[in-house]
């Protein structure tokens, strides 16, 4: 029998960060969670990045997830939305660092690739395939789909995962795995 | 008698985080502590993070500041080094805002006009400034320096902060003064 992996995929953004819980077990993923942090967009930095330190803190102790997946950011042409994003992205980390939890960084291609099997994909087709391989009764929101394509992405591109934690073969090191 | 209120004042860097700790009791000023977070460059952006959160998280325990002043940083012309710059300043407010501190946010001009009394001074100005103002018998490193100029231009901009808290007319909310 394969040990139960539960991942927490986020996706970072200035305004609205979208997560996703799911648990893996062998080749199979089952849907734990969704949803999505909205930050008031007027009030100051630090509150907004309270907002997201808050929620993240809410998810993993009520979820407890074992290890967290989070998606690389577009750098803007905005030089300030990009300082912006990274706040918010450095905030989300933070949250995770903080429970010790093991951070796994993957980009936008990644995701695509992985859920979708291509890279140039479309977002509808990335949210289809997390409503097919997760059995979704609906389509979730976008954000939370993204935060559910993100911990779907680490499961796929470490499928023996649970097997290999199991056996002791594996450790996580330096928030990498190592043989 | 004046309240001390103890003043943590952070710059945050890409790879390296100034911080210094004041003491304020009406218009004197205090050195406590300052020094810098460096981060391993070359480590995963997740350690990276967890080292900023770590020490500052240290450093609030240790010191136990009443409020936090934070460097507004420069939007840089590499937007991969903004993204960074960012997400280092992310974290360092996440982990201001665990621990429930104000946070006062200034711009580098800020600084400059409240430190050395105008806009266009050099970094060497003030850090002269900094070892004067707070009799230092050393000059310190000038990340650390730049954590403390921060935490005096929260001083010197709120002069009367120690007296108007403790006659209980100023009310800290959403990390602002309010009458």
């Amino acid at each position: 029998m394969n040990k139960t992996i539960r991942i927490l995929g986020i996706d970072p953004g200035s305004r609205v960060t979208g997560f996703g819980v799911i648990d893996v077990s062998g080749r199979e993923h089952f849907y734990v969670a969704s949803g999505c942090i909205k930050t008031p967009p007027a009030a100051p930095l630090a509150e907004r990045i309270a907002v997201i330190v808050k929620h993240i803190d809410e998810i993993i102790r009520h979820y407890q997830p074992h290890q967290a997946a989070v998606e690389q950011v577009f750098v803007n042409v905005n030089p300030a939305s990009t300082l912006m994003l990274g706040q918010a992205r450095g905030a989300a980390i933070a949250a995770l660092v903080m429970h010790q939890l093991p951070v796994f960084e993957y980009t936008a291609l990644q995701v695509k690739q992985a859920v979708v099997g291509k890279g140039k994909a479309a977002k509808e087709q990335v949210q289809h395939m997390v409503v097919q391989m997760l059995s979704l009764s609906g389509t979730p929101q976008a954000d939370a789909a993204d935060g559910l394509a993100v911990a779907l992405t680490h499961a796929l591109r470490n499928h023996s995962l649970g097997a290999q934690l199991q056996q002791g073969a594996l450790q996580v090191k330096r928030g990498r795995f190592q043989r």
